[in-house]
């Protein structure tokens, strides 16, 4: 994988070998999760409204054409990754209290709090019907077994940790519990019916892939400058989220630069000041660059999973979702 | 069915053609949810010490031995019923923001709202891999549509209504989804592999049962006197739920008692004295009789679906389960 020289990848294009099974997809969400009942159709046009990016879709179907195992199926199999994901963050969202996502009002700040904790659990139980009626067990036992890492990745964020003590190795844990195990899943169920050979290689690029993404967000929350105000958000840090920039900057600080971590997270409600002055010393002290590499290491571990493939453009383009994961801007 | 004329029909008395397998479904329930991530396992012991009354498993194995079916695997099937049971009740604690269930704390309470949150996530999705691993699609085809219907009548509950305009049909509906369906879930999924009159004759019982235990329960909100206080909880009423007893009783009551429920369903905190004059009215108009008639209507109806089953103690179970439906104190 070698860094873009010229124009950024974007995603439609990677989206292109798959686009007309993307927009099949789209429809099969609004089919599945389509309610007589008002509350929940009004939720559910919210959630088809704001439409995502479909990244987990697109990991799924490229998966499925470059096995050479693409059938409509999969169309069905690529929407319940979505919904699964979309319960998941309805209920994130509702955890964290978040008000927006993608830019818009989340169901907990638009409805209300308990309508996003049922609301969730309509959407995950509407994908397991589904999957039920697709009558094999590999995808069901993926996606449920995806799932359940989710929640313990949830569990290990909640848990209070000590900033000065949290290591990479119980980052790399949750993020690949919270994020890597569902596009590994959505990579293997892709290929679940290809031989175990190649939906092994897919399962553990998606899981290589998913930590690099991963990483690349929470670097992006201490060098992507917003709009408003000029600055880095620091919104992880402002919700006491040690993220690896910071684990990969702290042994290079200062006593006063680890102090004043130490009270930003001991601190309720950090000000933006305190907030400036951490982003500054992660930068300074080389945890930006430290947590860009290992994103890389782990794109290049990836790379070398797509081998077991036959060449094609699916498997070019889901290189390319290497370089985009790593490479993106938001 | 006849109403018991000496000592109440005893849940432990019901279970004791079941009793060996019932013990098999609690050590089956540590097995499922074990987890090596320490609050998960936290909240695991208090959920296990609180231990149900495992009614949902009872229906289960009792009517997989009635259908002549009773195998090891249903003991599992009957640990992922009462597991899926658990984690609406996580859940709904959680959106109803209660703190005790079966007078202990709540999840939420005793741990936090989003501790709550994922916990329920958890508990359900290893529900669903343990019915992966059992093979058979049938059991999650009917454990997936049953959990759906649950969050569809939790979205019920959650809309308002107005307290004056509420009809049965909507309050029937409602239950059905809460409560009925798991119960109607638990009892086709014990005879899922029986031939299919028995296995739908199981599935109505199980329904009808669900909507007699409902009822029975809003029963005794208006009647069961606490400890306490020495007069009914009323919490429903404090809720503002709109329940049968009330429904039955306000086309006979005063314009009066009419403006008393109006008013008390739109002061968000109602005082003591406010909902012990609806009680009464309810009371007085004939409310808690009829709603009373009509639990009893839905367990003879319930009676009349045992005789598809072949005769023996675990139907006489089945029937002494509607005795005690409509005839518990608590």
């Amino acid at each position: 994988m070698t860094p873009s020289q010229l124009a950024p990848i974007t995603l439609p294009a990677i989206q292109q070998p798959v686009r007309t099974e993307l927009d099949g997809v789209f429809d099969e969400l609004g089919r599945i999760v389509r309610s007589d009942f008002p509350l929940i159709a009004d939720v559910n046009m919210h959630l088809l409204r704001i439409k995502g990016k479909l990244f987990r879709p697109t990991l799924l179907l490229l998966a499925a054409r470059a096995a050479e195992r693409l059938a409509p199926t999969k169309i069905t199999l690529a929407a319940t990754v979505e919904l699964i994901h979309l319960a998941t963050l309805v209920h994130d969202d509702s955890v964290d209290h978040s008000v927006l996502r993608r830019g818009q009002p989340t169901i907990n700040a638009l409805f209300s709090h308990q309508t996003a904790v049922i609301m969730g659990d309509y959407l995950y139980s509407r994908a397991i019907i589904e999957l039920v009626n697709l009558a094999d067990l590999e995808p069901l036992r993926v996606m449920a077994r995806v799932t359940n890492e989710m929640t313990v990745g949830e569990m290990r964020e909640l848990e209070a940790y000590d900033a000065l003590d949290y290591s990479e190795d119980a980052y790399a844990a949750l993020i690949s519990a919270k994020t890597a195990s569902l596009m590994s899943g959505a990579c293997e169920v892709g290929a679940v019916d290809a031989d175990p050979g190649c939906r092994e290689a897919l399962r553990r690029y998606g899981h290589l892939l998913g930590m690099a993404f991963q990483i690349t967000d929470d670097v992006l929350d201490y060098t992507e400058t917003e709009r408003t105000t000029g600055k880095p958000s620091g919104l992880d840090l402002r919700e006491h989220k040690i993220t690896l920039p910071l684990i990969a900057g702290l042994p290079q600080m200062t006593a006063a630069e680890r102090g004043s971590v130490q009270a930003l997270m001991t601190d309720p409600e950090p000000g933006d000041d305190a907030i400036a002055d951490v982003i500054a010393a992660v930068q300074a002290r080389g945890g930006v660059q430290r947590a860009r590499a290992r994103a890389a290491e782990y794109a290049e571990r990836a790379v070398e999973e797509l081998g077991a493939l036959p060449p094609g453009r699916a498997r070019d383009a889901l290189e390319d979702c290497l370089t985009y994961a790593v490479e993106r801007r938001s």
